[in-house]
């Protein structure tokens, strides 16, 4: 892609997501983006081929900024225990800030769900992966149990999925506990060899 | 309460759940169940002040079959691990009979999780004290290392809640595992001493 149509694939990115935070995903129609950039919405489908396609690329912005924040983390210092619990307290705090309470942005995830699930699954597969090498560093330095990586990731990604899936962080504020760090921890105790 | 007046109030929850399996929760009016009983709906409003109260009743039988499943392992043989394991696969078993792929059943549940919140909130907290008097068993024998029971058994009901919430249980069905299997044996590692 050239530098001017890699702009504008960016420019309408940008106020595709204005839009959808502003009106909402359903009641933004691609012309709304386009004349917002006093484009026709024909030039909008020549990068993008429908509404679906717009919300996936404001997604995996988002999504490519938290995957960020998490390799960074685990190619920094520290146990791997340390820059395990950063990593799923990172992306608590990064899906909360940005999700919960918000009611827009959960229109956007909800019509992911329901109409690009691929690009969820890639997400999801992204996320595994970055946990999964910290997981297997720990392992190989006897820092954890000899667990298998990929299943324990699984399972921590699963186990933690009230803390950090969009939509369920706000449904799941009023239940009962556990907070995020006794999750962790409770987490952890299964991966740490037990101290003699 | 009389005999007839409990009759009446059972044939009333008998007929709503009929009426909300076949035609949803939604479309179904107090009249309709009135109507089915060849009753006024001045008398169903005697026994029930609401169609959420109807609903309540009906979930309330549903979540008491399974409580009594759960209280029948946790009262039972075999060691503390095994009853909780048990009893964290017929929460799955029972729940996924009941609700995976049925859209009306979730309809349900999703009106109680708008309207009746107190009410899922008391089945949250007899789910866990039924799981955390088995917990504090194994603590108590030394089966389970020294965790505090109910920290414990809050972050294992959390852990799970992809295998055992209504909504969850289908929506997650195409996430890249772990199995429940697995899922549990990874908390049971957080749970048992490490043999020597």
């Amino acid at each position: 892609m050239s530098h001017p149509e890699r702009d504008t694939r960016l420019s309408i990115v940008d106020a595709a997501e204005r839009h959808f935070r502003e009106i909402g995903y359903q009641k933004t129609t691609v012309a709304d983006i386009a004349k917002s950039l006093r484009m026709s919405p024909a030039n909008v489908y020549r990068f993008f081929e429908s509404k679906k396609a717009i919300n996936e690329a404001v997604l995996a912005r988002y999504k490519g900024e938290l995957e960020a924040v998490l390799r960074g983390i685990a190619d920094g210092p520290g146990s791997a225990a340390f820059r395990l619990r950063e990593m799923l307290l990172a992306a608590n705090r990064i899906n909360e800030a940005r999700f919960a309470d918000q009611v827009r942005m959960q229109e956007m995830v909800c019509a992911a769900m329901e109409e690009s699930w691929d690009a969820i699954i890639g997400h999801i597969e992204r996320f595994d992966a970055v946990l999964r090498h910290v997981v297997a560093q720990g392992v190989e330095t006897a820092e954890f149990r000899a667990v298998d990586p990929g299943a324990a990731t699984r399972c921590i990604r699963t186990a933690m999925i009230r803390f950090h899936h969009p939509l369920l962080m706000a449904q799941c504020e009023r239940m009962p506990g556990p907070t995020i760090g006794e999750m962790i921890d409770f987490l952890m105790a299964g991966l740490l060899r037990e101290r003699p």
